[in-house]
């Protein structure tokens, strides 16, 4: 997306409060002032500023001498989902999926070269796929992110194979543009993508496009399992035909009509 | 929590960043810059230099003349996930728990007056209990609330009953800070909360208390139905058994030791 304005119209001390406030993770659960500092690089005096002002907002406390992040820093996330129809809609369907496939359940948006899950159902597994809200996966390697690219547009297509980084994640990984373009049209043409073990070994998943009103391609719908638990041809087989009937569910609700806007399968609409 | 420093510590663009991205809501899903300027009562040049600096970070977009938040929102939540080892230790057990009782499964940290939905599993119902991860609800009139009061220590309690402000929700809701307080002596006493229409009138919900290794109370677990389907008697033979079954697990994950470090009840430890 092209930036519009210059620097003129860039509020750094924004940037900067959020480089403070992402700085908190799994490796930095409570830091000092100091270890803040260090790790965005930014002066002593201007995290301190930074920290005071997240503070009287609510995103952070202090305890002595430490800091950590409060729980309303998990409202800001809620602002997103309120502004997407699609996510709450989609949320009784996600859990009837989940009972019907005994799969975890999810929905994801594009932004950007990544897929990203925007909803998400878990099921329990001795081995589940651990991924919250949130996460973000390449879009080149996974069956959401290949739906979400499938119907895209020509033009975005066209960007996101000279642009993204497509790396072998696995020996199986597709990384040749030309070869993702002719996976992209074939998933066009079935109106399913299917990954198998492309992003992690052992991973297989499959995937399908949801619609808006407008017959717009607005989320993928998918789900995930071992490829121990279920060959590829089953996913196929079983799960796809679900995954198809629950993505009619959810565009219905978003007000699409397939017997009045039938997908166009070669416009990429 | 008192802020420490004057308002030379303040940045306000940093506190203008978020009045934006916050606007940004159910009723305002697509806002123009004039729209976003008459919701946070900016000029139009302060809210288009902050959207543009938003745009660059990746957190919002442009269509036209109208701007929506990107998926990317979604992460910042994440980074409040990381930094607590309670919310992914307890997904597990929360996804047991939903199935054993057949209830929606939450667990709750206090921040300020509210208790905030941190992680959640739910279920299937033709009328299901509608909240989502970052939700805030109430401290006084939920059992997650009130087992996060409960323990919150002395101090923190007498502080709460002489500030917040109870509102009779339903007939039923305690408003009246020295019965809230016998409330809370009582959840210690017994370990658990009930709460029987207090916040919405036929919704009943249990919780118990889970402990990080020093034997501090966290977190909230809870467990909530339609008084319909479960009296709250039932809710107490039945659902609290479990929901501290499932406590002692997340608490032990967390490093608990209830042999070591026994709950004293009147110490609010």
């Amino acid at each position: 997306m092209a930036v519009e304005g210059g620097d003129r119209d860039y509020v750094q001390s924004l940037e900067r409060g959020f480089a403070v406030l992402l700085a908190f993770d799994e490796d930095l659960t409570r830091p000092t002032l100091a270890e803040l500092a260090a790790k965005t690089g930014f002066s002593r005096p201007a995290v301190r500023r930074l920290l005071l002002t997240l503070q009287r907002l609510g995103y952070v406390a202090n305890d002595g001498s430490r800091w950590t992040l409060t729980p309303r820093v998990l409202s800001i996330a809620q602002h997103y989902t309120a502004t997407r129809a699609t996510i709450e809609l989609a949320q009784p369907h996600l859990l009837r999926q989940a009972e019907r496939t005994g799969e975890s359940a999810s929905l994801a948006e594009l932004d950007g070269h990544e897929a990203v899950y925007v909803a998400r159902v878990p099921v329990r597994r001795i081995m589940s796929i651990n991924v919250a809200v949130g996460t973000r996966v390449p879009a080149y390697a996974t069956s959401m992110g290949r739906v979400l690219l499938a119907w895209a547009g020509p033009e975005t297509i066209t960007r996101f194979l000279e642009e993204a980084e497509m790396r072998a994640r696995t020996p199986a990984t597709v990384t040749d543009p030309a070869e993702l373009r002719q996976r992209l049209a074939q998933v066009r043409e079935q109106g399913f993508s299917i990954v198998d073990g492309e992003l992690e070994e052992g991973l297989v998943s499959a995937a399908v496009p949801v619609r808006d009103a407008g017959g717009r391609v607005v989320a993928a719908l998918a789900s995930s399992t071992s490829a121990g638990r279920l060959a590829p041809e089953k996913l196929v087989e079983q799960t796809v035909p679900i995954l198809l009937e629950t993505a009619a569910a959810i565009s219905a609700d978003l007000g699409y009509d397939a017997t009045v806007l039938p997908p166009i399968r070669d416009g990429f609409y």
